[in-house]
């Protein structure tokens, strides 16, 4: 599998939801496999909150993966021999593409607060200009779970011609309260621990010495990532072996693996882009500027796949169905299908059990 | 309805769980109706992390009732007309019973930090402690709701001559991880808060000023307390009139709501208490000292009714039915019903939707 990474610099300006402009602004992404000569063989993956758009292969001396290896390669569900898979980082993060990190042109200093709040319709508009950029227009398929099942969502319903093919995971067609509440206790957990000087914190400093309210928030984020089940077949009661059963602050192995996630979080993942990126998930809702969801649905041209996953406790199965059941209503069901996986892993079975859903995948693409 | 409020002093020593002792220690509570000639008639009401023992009525010149007025009163379920009802405060809570700052004899200094981790075991120890004193060997039924079921399947198990009846509703056999995990976000927003002062802050400023940590922490507890459906129907997505869609803290109505519940619950209820009896939570497990949860439910000599709530987000149903099924594998299904009922609320159900199992209540009374 060929893999590239770049960054493309955009010197107009990027026309904001909410009225503002982005400008000038840059998208870094990364590419799998080879472009065809046509352009025909285009898939594009979007990635969620904390997702980057490493989203396949290893880099030299990591540890890990991208987010999605197991998806994306070489006779994986989106084969790299056959595709040309596309990932771009999305505004607003901290991997590259421009976000409140960024430098603040002219003056070259980083937004922080001073940059606008985006919308995931936004993320998509970026992304757009990209693929026009690269001399795409048109693609087999966008696809992505959770923020990038918003992504994902967007394209079809703002760009009815570009993309063949949607397949939405694990996520919504409007944040819940129940999604925004896990989100609030991390806005406030950042916004209130002093070290955090209004956003005004030494960005590289925060690489080493993190920060607790981020941690706070994380950890937070990872209940609502994770299921009942799957919390209970990691690690049940198990208690840290070292520690006292009777002493206050002693823990279980579930608050370990809590501790480690979330004070290593703020170290790999900057806490301003972190409330933009929430901001922007909190905000999402594909009815806004049409007169209701079936309106913005039936703009949609594109097959629309949607899988949801029977435990998910951030986006509930319902969510999913109550697309496939609008786009029915709408006259547009056969241009739909929706599948409910049978997983007890949580929202993160998008990620992790990927053989539970990679035939339904395939057999889209196919 | 006669309603007294009293507290009790014991200077014998309090043999703890954990091999520690509590000495001297003070039980505050309430009683609700009058005691009959020959002392049959009395039912014990067992109350919740931040509960207390006013359970119902009204004091002079509150807003509020008793955290379950709808349940406790003349001609209420729990019929006062009949029965004497008494609810005490846990040892470990900041209302009067003896926790963690209270003053640790002889020094005329809170213990703070230096309070013995308490058990929901040790909790009800205390209680039995109390009614001895009073002269109540037996009682007709213990209930309680989430802790208040711990304290409730404990007395069946520890005390197994002391009550006819047992009640317990929207709890479980042993805290799980999913639990565990949401009061790890509040343990670290505590005591990672600046202002906690590694328990040393200024008890009566609490009370005014409040603690962030706290409040981020209750933020997260409350989301474990609703579901989504209830956050749907109570908040659904609506904004905040006064906020911007587009400003970064701009907030939704079900944000509003954890603020205000948030930033209010540390002048009320004390972090330190908030941390004990957290702990307590987390070490809960009936089967603890038992060769298993079977060997400890065969201790059972009262009749058991278990109740859980279709959308409970904090002790599932399947934890009740749990207990449900092991009593029926040890031969003891004939004393244990269950009952699962049909609510969308969410944990808190057991507080607001007496309603919806009232009747329960009500048959196993008579």
């Amino acid at each position: 599998m060929e893999i590239t990474t770049n960054k493309e610099k955009f010197t107009n300006a990027l026309y904001l939801e909410s009225g503002r402009i982005l400008e000038p602004y840059e998208i870094a992404y990364e590419t799998y496999g080879t472009l065809n000569e046509d352009k025909s063989n285009v898939i594009v993956v979007c990635h969620a909150l904390t997702g980057s758009h490493h989203a396949a292969g290893r880099y030299d001396g990591d540890r890990k993966t991208g987010w999605w290896d197991d998806m994306i390669g070489d006779g994986k569900p989106i084969d790299t021999s056959r595709y040309f898979v596309i990932c771009t980082n999305v505004i607003g993060s901290c991997f590259g593409s421009t976000g409140p990190t960024s430098l603040m042109y002219p003056v070259s200093r980083p937004y922080r607060l001073k940059f606008p709040v985006i919308t995931v319709k936004d993320m998509v508009r970026a992304q757009r200009s990209l693929f026009s950029r690269l001399g795409i227009e048109h693609v087999h398929a966008v696809i992505g779970g959770s923020m990038g099942g918003m992504q994902a969502l967007h394209f079809a319903i703002d760009f009815p011609g570009f993309a063949d093919k949607i397949i939405a995971l694990a996520t919504t067609h409007a944040t819940s309260p129940w999604a925004i509440a896990f989100n609030k206790v991390s806005i406030e957990a950042i916004r209130n621990d002093p070290a955090f000087e209004d956003g005004n914190y030494d960005l590289d400093k925060m690489k080493e010495q993190g920060l607790t309210g981020s941690a706070i928030g994380r950890m937070g984020g990872h209940i609502s990532f994770l299921s009942p089940h799957s919390m209970e077949r990691k690690f049940g009661r198990d208690y840290v072996a070292q520690d006292g059963l009777f002493e206050l602050f002693g823990r279980f192995e579930v608050e370990r693996y809590l501790d480690y996630n979330g004070y290593n979080f703020p170290k790999w993942f900057d806490p301003l882009s972190f409330l933009y990126i929430a901001k922007a998930i909190n905000i999402y809702d594909l009815s806004r500027g049409h007169d209701g969801l079936e309106e913005a649905l039936k703009k949609i041209t594109a097959d629309l796949h949607l899988i949801s996953f029977e435990s998910d406790m951030l986006f509930f199965p319902w969510e999913m169905k109550h697309i496939a059941d609008t786009m029915t209503r709408i006259g547009q069901g056969a241009r739909c299908t929706y599948d409910n996986i049978d997983s007890d892993y949580g929202h993160d079975a998008f990620l992790v059990e990927v053989d539970k859903f990679r035939h339904h995948i395939e057999a889209v693409l196919a």
